[in-house]
């Protein structure tokens, strides 16, 4: 029996990257999120809109997220964790995004999203891999035999939590963890792992 | 348009873990491979009986596996890789050979078979995820929306080679070579990289 363990990105490993952007470079508008505006393509629209007004680039979007540090203990978490099994982050951020973040955290696996970018370096649209990735992901990676753990923060996260041998809601607003009693909630990475441990060894 | 990189461990990464165990154990009956004998069943039953008879457990073999160093060049190889892009070992070792090596490789994410150990340390059988499992593997990475590059250097590397997007061969015999004259075939990282990194680019 073969784990793979799925892991969301913002909000489990590091904190919430458009926040970081926004606040870096003194754009409120960018704080908005699905909360605010729970039609995804036009926050996605409105936020492409905003970066070219204030003239930035893909580039200087790049220099903000270099500054974003992963949650204390996350790094940790994750070198222990792939010592004991496989992992993969599935995350609805972009390549662009990721890259920086990925670099602290020792490049694991990521399957996230892609920003399309004009000859200037601006941002003008964004790509899908699939619709419904993190479940698909989850899907797939069973379909070549793994017993998929996952874990993550928010609505995004539920499809893939639900869909796994064993899910786990992971630093997960009061809301989220009230509205799914049924699975563990931790805001720890030790508890975290030792939920996944149990799940590994078959306890 | 998102990419993933399925590169095989043995032979493209690596050297070939059962023959660095042979040599290092002084077992000759552990140098024979499926050119010898392709009944791949039979052949690890008589591996698993030869390990017994001399007494040999997995931390045994583990420490022997823990002196098999990288072919040169690979680490570096896959360090570049992964910041240009997403990748995925596939190879048909067991999570146990595997992990030392992954170690040395900076851990990579892997899917490949595992050992079924007993109580006492003594490998007993191994498990196959799946049936064909580097094609199923590209086929599932598909369905979550990345065209996969592939390469690697036996038969057991052509149903991946052959469904993804690119495949290519590496540090193959020429035999395999010969065989296959519409697969491009290099024996250094630097064309490897430069092949990958056109497809990357849509070059």
């Amino acid at each position: 029996m073969q784990h793979i363990v799925c892991l969301d990105l913002e909000g489990t490993l590091v904190p919430e990257i458009w926040i970081a952007v926004a606040d870096a470079a003194n754009i409120p508008e960018l704080r908005v999120t699905t909360r605010e505006e729970p039609d995804y393509d036009k926050l996605m629209k409105m936020r492409i809109a905003t970066l070219r007004e204030h003239g930035l680039t893909i580039a200087d979007i790049q220099k903000v997220i270099a500054g974003v540090e992963p949650l204390p203990g996350a790094k940790e978490f994750l070198d222990e964790l792939r010592t004991l099994t496989q992992v993969v982050i599935l995350s609805d951020t972009f390549t662009q995004f990721a890259k920086p973040v990925m670099e602290k955290l020792g490049w694991p696996t990521i399957f996230c999203n892609a920003l399309v970018i004009d000859g200037e370096g601006f941002v003008t649209d964004y790509e899908y891999r699939v619709q419904n990735p993190k479940y698909v992901s989850v899907r797939a990676l069973e379909s070549t035999g793994f017993q998929v753990i996952a874990a993550g923060d928010s609505h995004n996260d539920l499809p893939m939590i639900k869909v796994a041998k064993a899910g786990f809601l992971m630093n997960a607003p009061e809301a989220i963890i009230a509205e799914n009693p049924d699975v563990p909630a931790f805001n720890t990475y030790p508890q975290l792992m030792a939920a996944i441990k149990e799940v590994l060894t078959g306890e």
